[in-house]
């Protein structure tokens, strides 16, 4: 069958009802486009585990700040329509704006303590946007399993914890961070990066690469580790730190002390773009 | 078949899995147990329009306030199994509270605004606590409608509204207040009453006869309504108003003239008991 756009959420919900009474399983993929290998490899996932790959495009207005890229979010339906074609995505759900919010939103879906750190701090309403989003997305798709990136660390985190509050009968499957050959994780806001930005933009990598070396070589007080890091960026002209935290990997406490598995993270504003990164490293 | 009791949220996600393969359309009735005829009349609709009947008992501890009668709140299991038997339903799902509680929850839905007034305001989290399990037995018990009563008006508009934002595909039916022939609506909480406070709690019905008569003989002023209702419930030594007030029947906001669809809704203490009671009511 050739790949099917749907943009009617009652038309999606029918669609995956009919699927799930063939007994197909159903891999969701949520985007907001502006598609690059990393959701490739998420779509590669899904294809592998389910009968039947839903990936959703929508840039979700509620997620982003009032002085965020919400209108310079990149777009390209025709581009990722074609990646997602050829990526073997049966369904594209591409709804509009009034679609997904036709009257005032009075309903959120909140995870408290887990959005506090991190990005969380940074991004007041974010998470709030991204979980209560998601809800309506697994409303409206209804898949068995859902794929998102490790690239996004605290979000899938957070989405985690959200299915297991809420009881949604889903699977999530976390997938590696996927970087560009000279370490840069791919982003779609690498697209905002003039030449000389995207180099300053290798120093979110370098710094997490030389983090692990530190703790490879015994170093064990999150405290130093942050500092060189902060001293590496520090040397970087356009780069300038958000945060860098070391964290408990599932409670995303920070921990003084490396001895279990920890999530190195870091946000860094490259000229106007704000850029993550992170890494998950285990030591006793 | 006999009736089936299901305690793990696995296994009732399992059966509605199994029964919506099968093409079978699931009746939803959400309950607190203690049991009467208001139940009853939700499992009768309920029947009527689908070919399962799934109830859930659960006391929910999230939804009562800490000087609220969570401890005390009427149980009977036997009873409830019982009735439930006798009125048809396939399936009550019982679980523990470790079983929907079984990790710190984080994870909150709420309806902004739709829960400031009414009971909302002398509830604080109430509504909170009652959207997040009703999510959570949404996601559990995965149903084609649901039914509540209009006995908990705010609760519906206010659970009909998260079905929307959220897009649950899930219909949502309110099925109207049953009463005892003295007019007393009924509630699981009416066990708590004393004889003497069982003829005082006459007042909350009584009431809202009389604002329904003076409505039409042609009163539109709020304000005079809730002024007769006032004095009607200060006769009544035991009662005490917690709240009356007349709102627009879809926002919930409150009418200064009565001239659409209205609700008329009060809360009244009897002894210690709360008790509410409410009428719709259409004028032009």
């Amino acid at each position: 069958m050739g790949m099917k756009i749907i943009t009617q959420i009652r038309q999606m919900q029918a669609e995956s009802n009919k699927l799930r009474h063939q007994g197909k399983k159903i891999g969701f993929v949520p985007t907001m486009g502006a598609l690059h290998e990393g959701h490739l490899s998420l779509i590669r996932q899904a294809r592998l585990e389910n009968d039947v790959v839903v990936m959703s495009i929508f840039v979700n207005p509620i997620q982003f700040g009032p002085e965020e890229d919400y209108q310079t979010y990149p777009r390209d339906f025709s581009r990722d329509e074609e990646l997602a074609k050829d990526g073997g995505v049966e369904i594209i759900f591409y709804p509009a704006v009034e679609e997904m919010y036709p009257q005032e939103l009075l309903t959120f879906v909140n995870v408290e303590r887990l959005t506090d750190g991190l990005c969380g701090k940074f991004r007041p309403d974010h998470f709030r946007g991204v979980t209560t989003v998601v809800a309506k997305l697994f409303n409206i798709v209804k898949p068995h399993r859902t794929y998102f990136g490790q690239k996004d660390y605290q979000q899938a985190v957070v989405i985690k914890h959200m299915i297991e509050d809420l009881n949604f009968d889903i699977e999530l499957v976390i997938v590696p961070i996927v970087r560009d050959s000279d370490g840069l994780a791919l982003s779609s806001r690498n697209t905002y990066l003039s030449q000389k930005e995207r180099a300053s933009a290798l120093v979110l990598s370098k710094s997490l690469q030389q983090a692990k070396e530190l703790l490879d070589s015994g170093e064990r007080h999150s405290k130093n580790v942050i500092s060189r890091m902060n001293d590496l960026i520090k040397g970087e002209k356009l780069a300038r730190v958000q945060y860098i935290e070391i964290v408990d990997s599932q409670t995303l406490e920070p921990v003084e002390i490396v001895e279990k598995e920890v999530l190195i993270a870091l946000a860094v504003i490259i000229g106007k773009t704000r850029l993550i990164d992170n890494m998950v490293l285990k030591y006793n």
